[in-house]
């Protein structure tokens, strides 16, 4: 597991909130995602529900599947990855699968987080992968993409 | 929902079955699933991780992919899902993300299910989508082909 700086973080950080801003522009709810192995990004995620109207095209799964085929490999040991928003309960599951080590988010998800809010998947002992989450990095502006889309959307 | 018939149920678990089939030629831990609406399968999947080398590519994920792109929608209003095994973590999230109002399945898995066994996803009154579980149907196939699996992989 890499340990990197408070710096490093806000700059994986900031390239999950670009993928977000994808998804803000295609309407989509605004969620991004990167992950990162040795320093180096190897899959980039955005939300992508609506535009490829696929149930589970949230934006860790995008990365995870990249991620795969980057390094032809199911299992992505010593990856980090970034994501803005607390990761729901298929997510979360599927970070196990894929074996990373360390999650990074930046909000929290109180309605549907399942790392930490409603569930804690991630660190359920009973599971045979156990992820260290650390959350709060870029907070605001990963909250406020949000914030945002949701605004607009009721002004709609 | 669709109210299926027992023998309506035992045949599309059959083709689920098929599917569980295809994964264990391929020595990947045999899971099968069918997507069914209207009396039509819409999706099938087995489990392809090792194949594909992709972490999320369980039966559950697979089938839901088929089925988003055969409608051409995220949303499987009206769907079944049928699958051998009781679904994990990240494909009891899945289910509930695709809006898949029935779930049918063989055996339970007591170490990673998550429709009952170590959590119960599919009918978290928090989520906003709850599922009608069934469990039991060709329970013993769908638990032998399991078993052999793993006697044959001992073995080895």
């Amino acid at each position: 597991m890499m340990d990197y700086t408070k710096e490093e973080k806000e700059r994986f950080m900031r390239e999950a909130l670009k993928e977000a801003h994808i998804a803000l522009k295609l309407e989509e709810i605004p969620i991004g995602c990167v992950i990162v192995k040795d320093g180096e990004i190897i899959g980039r995620g955005h939300n992508a529900r609506e535009e490829l109207q696929r149930a589970v095209m949230h934006a860790e799964i995008m990365a995870i599947e990249e991620a795969n085929s980057q390094t032809s490999s199911w299992r992505l040991l010593d990856a980090t990855l970034f994501v803005t928003i607390e990761p729901c309960v298929m997510c979360s599951g599927a970070i196990g699968l894929a074996r990373i080590p360390q999650v990074v988010f930046g909000a929290t998800n109180q309605k549907f987080g399942a790392a930490g809010s409603l569930y804690d998947i991630l660190t359920d002992e009973r599971l045979n992968h156990r992820v260290a989450v650390e959350s709060g990095i870029l907070e605001e502006e990963c909250a406020q993409m949000m914030q945002e889309f949701f605004r607009n959307r009721r002004k709609k």
